[in-house]
């Protein structure tokens, strides 16, 4: 299974991700290898991964770690102390095994021993000696990463015994087994999506949980959470589809590579926390970027918006950092219609795809039947005679419409546009409301101001003939605790905010 | 000590680093407890953190792990299985004490042998019952973070016991030993910036390490590096200074911990890895804005730049998560006079500061004298009759002067900005530049197009009441691995692509 894995400690988390595939939904007789540095089991990640191997039974995953004892500057934590390893990876609930890594011998009982039936991962433990058979550098601190220069090459060459040609035949899996995808064998049902009636006050997540439900319709849909479940309603899909739901409690990174590994095997998944503990798993999504796999992240919690919990629960750095990984959607939807619709959309996307919902129920907005494209958006109030286009996303759309209605009763009529599709953008629409507007745009977003909403609608238009004037509504300062309508005005994010600062983009024109 | 620790497996890893200096920079004999839940026990920087303290023997740390079996949504991985906790603790080097958690002779037991003598961190693991002591929730799942209604409260402080009024009297610590912050009680010498004669050709990294070592004068400086010192250059410091460097091998949400544990203590931490790898830490980055805490951060190879080791290594997001933290400061410069110059500024700086430094040697262009203001820039090239303006930093902007040769050499005088400053960035030098050009802005830079530098530009002017034209060139494909001309040519960022996009945004023009 090709996945990236320069980013050290993700290898073996998502090879638990395969071997999680191979034996609760393929049930192929598939074994995953892993290989590990040394210096890389200091990453936490390497534990986590260990941890839920054990934890899940995966007798099907054998990590092999080369302790070769010099990492790129010098020794590593523990050099050659086998027995440091061997404690650890045991009490984890793996299988330990200690070998020489340059016997063969013992090397090739090791492998065997491996793919005898226990109900636990098995680990390697190779002591080797780095450089190995070429004097110059064995065993020597300084040579990481680096190619020999030609002439240190050839005494290598000719100390290692000179060129040969070795043929290694391998024995074939049988035709199918590493097929991928692996195509599930039950028949799709047809998914239904969750509808809501308008006016409802519906959280986003709740759509979330309800649509993701509906998806499992799909027999390669699979799902899981990071203890949070009943939080971001994956539950519903575990109560649904018990066997295509994986408990990954609290480890975000297990949480991330586990839908790689399975998205590697041909499963759809959907991975569930709060969008702010996403960040705990921001290189591993960045290298899924690189893997191309295809995984679906829900982030609920998002915003000052969640209120009392405080800012460590709140995400507002996360669409920056999603949106800046490659090729990424990044989905915002502010009501439950639209929720559930880009949710089901999710499925069919390729590569990493972020949905950031909302913890607080706001009114439905969208007719059951509206649909969502994906690199689009939603003009939810429009006049020809618009002077200014009110921008928001998620809960501050809801912002954006009360600020309208401020607005109309003032005598100005404003544009409401709904940018669920963060990224990719709708420029089209984003281009006409500048046009309509003369250049007049308000942003509104629960984030904070770097890269966001606001930077998605500048980047969008910065190559314009005339770019628009971008009033921008975002939460500056650090926040406290409290209700979720306290922070957002404190926040300067409120319908009072974002009717000032369409006002101030009227006026300063009126003054000039 | 205050830290934020709201999003799991903080805690114990910022504990250490508080231990830490204790242990190797206090010199003072306080005792550092950290309260851990047992569902957090899953996150991988648990284990970072526990290594580390076993590893440096912070015989001063305790950590007390409150097992009460239920998490958030149920049982938690392990439940009641305290022999699991201890095996896991032990083999990472700690030694650990089981006790009924509510049994208060067996706790003040606990508490008093984690201050006996040992080379080891203390990890006492308390079984107890959520809720003990109200029969309607104790033990009970779905009472997590919820407050009892008022009826139930009633009913719990009468099954407790009733209202009481109980004082515990403390020991306060003797006079000075917990003050903050831990003034060194060396002499600060004076630190001498390193310079460099221009038009050698020095890596920014080399310089970060030269002025790290520099700063290494002052007794209140520290550094900690995740086992790529000899790459970052903070093996310089190492070298110089090695009581104040700390290996934090390759666990960077613990190298991050470490600098926030040493910062609370008063010490002025600078931690550095390849600048990819601090998306690693992330969730610790922007949990260490909550703390207020200040942090010095230098990411190495950044970019495509980078060469031949491919995208795993390339930080080609890391501006955009960076500047989407919370009062951070966003440095990238040019040549290896500002770097060494902005280096030792951020000794200075509050909040989590970034640099951002790259692998190549590039020309040296500033004078070793020059001065580089946090929120500054520099107009490297200018004429009152500049038609376009080419903004870069760090590699781009030599990719800037080249450009602006080649335009110049076609009758098309072009202004050179090096926006070394990312965050805050300097807004009056870019709205000079807009009105010098018509409001025609080239930004080039070396990361993913979206939130990074051309976002900077554009959020700083999208308010004006005439915003600018931003052409942008950024890597927007997945980058392989070549030589790294190859690699800024490929992804479009060459100064080829520079003056192409400076002559389509006056062509434009033409054609209109």
């Amino acid at each position: 299974m090709d996945v990236a894995t320069g980013s050290l400690g993700q290898g073996l988390p998502i090879a638990v991700g395969v071997a999680l595939a191979g034996k609760r939904l393929d049930g192929l007789p598939y074994h995953v290898w892993a290989l590990c540095g040394d210096s890389e089991v200091a990453e936490g990640s390497i534990w986590e991964g260990i941890d839920k191997a054990g934890y899940y039974g995966l007798s099907n995953l054998t990590a092999i770690v080369d302790v070769n004892r010099l990492g790129q500057r010098g020794e590593t934590e523990y050099g050659w102390d086998l027995e440091v390893y061997r404690r650890r990876f045991e009490a984890f609930g793996a299988r330990a095994v200690v070998v020489d890594g340059h016997d063969l011998e013992q090397v090739d009982a090791a492998l065997a021993e491996a793919r005898s039936a226990t109900e636990r991962p098995t680990v390697i433990l190779a002591r080797t000696i780095k450089g190995k058979g070429f004097s110059e550098v064995e065993d020597r601190d300084g040579w990481h990463g680096k190619p020999l220069p030609p002439d240190m090459a050839e005494r290598a060459i000719a100390e290692l015994g000179g060129v040969r040609h070795l043929t290694v035949e391998t024995r074939r899996p049988e035709s199918g087994t590493a097929a991928r995808p692996a195509a599930p064998a039950r028949p799709a049902a047809a998914v239904e999506v969750p509808t809501y009636r308008r006016g409802d006050e519906v959280a986003t997540r709740k759509a979330y949980g309800d649509a993701l439900s509906a998806l499992g319709a799909r027999p390669d849909v699979v799902a899981m959470d990071g203890e949070v479940s009943n939080s971001t309603y994956a539950d519903e899909f575990a109560r649904a589809h018990p066997e295509r739901f994986f408990e990954m409690f609290i480890a975000e990174q297990m949480l991330v590579s586990a839908a790689v590994g399975m998205s590697v095997r041909g499963y759809v998944p959907f991975a569930s926390s709060f969008a702010a503990f996403f960040t705990r798993a921001y290189d591993f999504i960045r290298m899924a970027a690189i893997s191309r796999a295809n995984i679906r992240l829900a982030g609920s919690h998002a915003g000052v918006e969640i209120g009392q919990d405080g800012p460590s629960q709140m995400a507002l750095e996360d669409l920056a950092a999603m949106r800046a990984v490659q090729g990424s959607t990044v989905l915002y939807p502010c009501d439950a219609n639209s929720a559930a619709r880009l949710t089901v959309a999710m499925a069919d996307l390729e590569g990493i795809v972020f949905l950031r919902t909302t913890r607080g129920g706001y009114p439905v907005i969208y007719e059951p039947g509206e649909e969502f494209a994906v690199g689009g958006s939603k003009v939810v109030r429009a006049s020809d005679g618009d002077r200014v286009a009110l921008i928001g996303a998620g809960v501050t759309l809801h912002g954006c419409l009360a600020a309208a209605e401020e607005l109309a009763a003032a005598g100005i009529p404003a544009r409401v546009i709904d940018l669920y599709s963060v990224k990719p953008v709708d420029v089209d629409t984003l281009r006409a409301a500048s046009a309509v507007t003369g250049g007049r745009l308000v942003v509104a977003e629960d984030h904070y101001p770097e890269g966001g909403i606001g930077a998605a609608v500048m980047e969008a238009l910065a190559g314009e003939p005339r770019p628009p004037r971008v009033a921008h509504c975002a939460v500056r300062g650090l926040p406290g605790s409290g209700r979720p309508d306290e922070l957002m005005e404190a926040a300067g994010i409120s319908p009072r905010h974002i009717a000032a600062a369409a006002r101030s983009l009227l006026d300063e024109e009126v003054r000039r």
